[in-house]
Parts: structure tokens; C-alpha cells; sequence
């Protein structure tokens, strides 16, 4: 199998597993998840990745019952039970399944969906195309929840215009891409939007500005515009799969491609980085 | 069966009932539904809950396969699937199924989720208390998405706290309940927020500003207040399940209370123009 698929201690071929139609992410969207990459069967930062994942449930009160030790080992079992060794791991819990209310169940455990499926990093070298889009998610968007209508059709929009992201902005204040962070670099300073509810606190974006510190590269953390981004002299996106890609355009207009060497830094030490943490288990 | 399921020409107990784990309604949200109540195995208001499916797939740019009469038809084979003649009848389509990817599949239909539960009107004699509640959610609340967490939280705090709904405010400004709409009555005039993107559109709001009209009680959408709900003569919760509920109670003070006369005449109004349009298919 090289889609493997877990659901509540069953594993089979992704393709042919099934899911009560009581699960609570099926009606209400009512769960969270996480996802990393893995490389020799090694899931990449995968703690800072369980942190998250448990700081979603609390947020969204759900009581997940495995401790992390025993979340892992499921995890990991998936990633074995599959054919390859480099692919994404995602995993999502739900509240429970039950018949459609509104109400927390108090007869139901949450539901563990895992899986794999193959893909590969995205090459550093790749140059993205950007359309930029209003942001009109909810105010949650800290947590990784299973609510991501905006980002399908966000995703959709950029893919019909040949690009590969969106971003999105509130009013003038830009937040985040459909499936990915974004920084810029201007007069030397990795700059970030501030990681309050607005974005994802991305892993990717946490390790871009730890390595920045560790090379001397100065960071900041507020708000930007879309002026700021289209003067910026490097835009960069970041998610998983996707550890610091260059956009060179925005809604059809060129954009960054001016600190091409503070990029690479970054991208180096990234490129160290994940190789180092995905050697063996 | 008293609670029969439905999923892509399977018919089975609802509990019983299973969908692949690859329905990007389970990992996306990506979908949408409808739900009305039935009596005498007579779907209420059904082509009025079909315009708004529809509506809400176009919205969603779902192309959504059957048209009408062959979507009605699978709606009442599952009506007349169970065993009860009363109750809800709720269905939902989700983009169709594949590998977790936000870009709209290409080689996959939409799915269909149908299923009917046990399920009574509310009395209309009932009286709700609320709690209100800063509303967080998305800019697109005139879906009606399975994009529900911030519905579902709330729900449980208005549970927690003894009440039935929540009141939304955007500020000051009331939007809707967490799976209601609101009306006030005051100095006569039926008074419904506007049917923007803030609000979901209910089949029984409609119905409400139509009965006003027709027994001579002026009717008014336009944006209200905290203070305009505080200070209403009566306020009203409205629902497919809920024809026109008094509330009596907002966070703990008394609120409404003061036109049971214009409330009766709507609540009787909607009673009979229930019961005329559910005798028999």
C-alpha cells in the first residue's frame, strides 16, 4: 500500500477505508488535525507538530484520549505499514459521531483518522505565482480545524490562474496563503505577520525565524501590508511541505527577487536542518 | 429503521451507515446541505429548502449531479425508508472523494448524504433563554456549509449555561443564532436583520416576513442592536424545527414578553400553513 489509511484501529488501503457517517467531521466539520512530511520513515518535527495538534484540541475542547507516547505510536505504525518511505503523514481527530446535534456528545470518544500518501518536499528552487484574495475566514484561523471551505476555494482560484498560492489579506493587513505562511524579507529582516488567531501558527514559519536568529538574520513579528509585500525584496511561503519557496509574482505583477543570498541562508540551513532530523528514528 | 441513511445509493440504518474516508467533507468541510421536518411523510417547504441547496451549491461551485425531481425522489425513498412518519430529514453533498488535495478533483462526482431521525417540532408555547455571543465565524454564513465549528461551540456554551440558542453579534449588531434565525417585534413591526452574507437565509424567517404581511403586521429587515433585542417587545427564534419561538430570558435578564398578541397571530399562521402543507404527499 502506499496509501495507507488508519481510522480507530483499523488500517487499510487508504482508498478503501470507511468512516461511520456519524463522525462529527463529516456534518459539522467538528475536529482538528496536523501533518507533517516524512523521510526514512521519519515523521519531520513531529513534537513541535503533537504541541500543536494538543493545543488544537484544547481550543476546541476536545478531550483527546491518547497521550502523545501512545498518539505517536499509531502514527508511526502508519508510516510503517506503508510501501515508501518519504511521504506526508496527516492525522485528524473529531469530537466523537453521533446523531446531528449541535451539542458536545457525551456518549462518544473522538475519532483518530490517519494517513499517508506520497509526496516530496517542494525544491527550494521552485519560484511560485501568487494571487492575492480577501480574507474572509473566521477568527479561529490559529487552530488547525477540519473547517476549510475558504482555503478549496482560495486553492481553486490560484490554481485556475496558473499559480500556486493565494494571499490572503484582511483589508490591507496580509495574513496568510490558503495552504501555506508567508514572509518577506526587506532591508535584511525576515518579517512575519504576527501569529495571533488571524494565521496558523505554521512549524515551517516557527523554524525559518529560529534560523534566521541562529544566522544573524533579524526578524520581526507584525503586521504588513500588500504594499509591503509587493516592495518587499523577497516573498517567501512556507508550509510543510514547503520550507521557504521564493514567489516571484504577484496578481501578475513581478514581485521579490532582490535578497536572493539572505534567502539562500535560510534555505541552507533549512535544507541542513531537515536532513539532519530525518536520518533514522 | 427509525434512523435511516443514504450515501451514494446505499440504504442502511443510519448508525450502521459507513462513507470513505477520502469524502472531502470529512477533511475539508468541503460541502454543503439542507434539512427540513416531515409529517405524515411530507417534507415541509421542500421546494423552498431545494432553492437554497441549490443556491448554496453554486455558491460553493459544486456541481451537484441530479436535478431536482431525481434529488426529491432519493429524499423520499429515504422518508419512506423508515418507520416513523414525523420527523427530519437532513442531506448534504460534499465536492466527491479523493486524496487530500485543496484544488477541486477533477475525476470524482459529489457525493450524497441523506438521512431522517426522529425529530419533533418545537412547542410553540416554549420559551427559549440565550445567551449572546461575539460572532466569530466566516463572511459566508449565507451557505449553509458543513463548515459549523464555531456553531457547535457555541451550541454547547448556550447548553452549559442552561439556555437553548446563542445570540450572534458582529459588535453591536445581531446576526443570528448558532443554528436559528432572530426576529424582534416592536411597536408592531416585524423586525429581521437583512439576509446578507451575515445570516443564513431560513426557509421559516421567509416564511415569518410572508405570514406578517399577510395578516397586516408591517415587517422591517435592516440591521439591529444588543439594545434593539434588550429593549423588543418579543423576540423570536426562528428554525426549521422552530416556527417562531418566544425567547424570555438574555444572559440572565428578562427581555420580550410584551406583544403576545402579534406573536400568536404569526405563531398561528405558521401552524396552519404547516399543517395545510403536510396533510399527505
Amino acid at each position: 500500500m502506499k496509501q495507507v489509511g488508519y481510522y480507530n484501529g483499523t488500517i487499510a488501503d487508504l482508498n478503501e477505508l470507511k468512516v461511520p457517517a456519524t463522525d462529527r467531521a463529516l456534518y459539522f466539520g467538528d475536529g482538528c488535525y496536523d501533518a507533517t512530511t516524512f523521510k526514512n520513515n521519519v515523521a519531520f518535527a513531529l513534537e513541535d507538530h503533537l504541541d500543536r495538534f494538543y493545543n488544537s484540541c484544547r481550543l476546541l475542547e476536545i478531550d483527546f484520549p491518547l497521550n502523545r507516547d501512545e498518539l505517536k505510536e499509531k502514527l508511526y505504525a502508519v508510516i510503517d505499514a506503508n510501501e515508501v518511505d518519504t511521504g506526508i503523514l496527516y492525522w485528524q481527530t473529531s469530537r466523537g459521531s453521533g446523531l446531528r446535534n449541535h451539542i458536545f456528545p457525551e456518549d462518544s470518544q473522538p475519532n483518530l483518522l490517519i494517513f499517508t500518501a506520497p509526496y516530496g518536499l517542494v525544491p527550494f528552487d521552485t519560484e511560485y505565482k501568487l494571487i492575492s484574495r480577501e480574507d474572509t475566514r473566521f477568527l479561529h484561523c490559529n487552530i488547525k480545524t477540519l473547517n476549510l471551505l475558504p482555503n478549496v476555494i482560495a486553492s481553486q482560484k490560484a490554481n485556475e490562474s496558473h499559480c500556486q498560492e493565494v494571499v490572503f489579506h484582511r483589508g490591507d493587513r496580509v495574513t496568510e496563503c490558503a495552504h501555506s505562511n508567508i514572509l518577506i524579507l526587506k532591508d535584511g529582516v525576515l518579517c512575519s505577520p504576527p501569529r495571533d488567531n488571524l494565521i496558523l501558527p505554521g512549524i515551517t514559519l516557527k523554524h525559518l525565524l529560529q534560523l534566521a536568529k541562529e544566522n544573524n538574520i533579524p526578524t520581526s513579528e507584525a503586521p504588513f501590508t500588500m504594499d509591503d509585500l509587493r516592495n518587499a525584496d523577497e516573498v517567501i511561503v512556507s508550509s510543510s511541505a514547503c520550507l521557504g519557496i521564493r514567489a516571484v509574482e504577484l496578481d501578475g505583477q513581478p514581485v521579490g527577487g532582490k535578497d536572493g543570498k539572505t534567502l539562500k541562508i535560510l534555505q541552507d540551513a533549512y535544507a541542513k536542518k531537515y536532513n539532519a532530523e530525518t536520518v533514522s528514528r
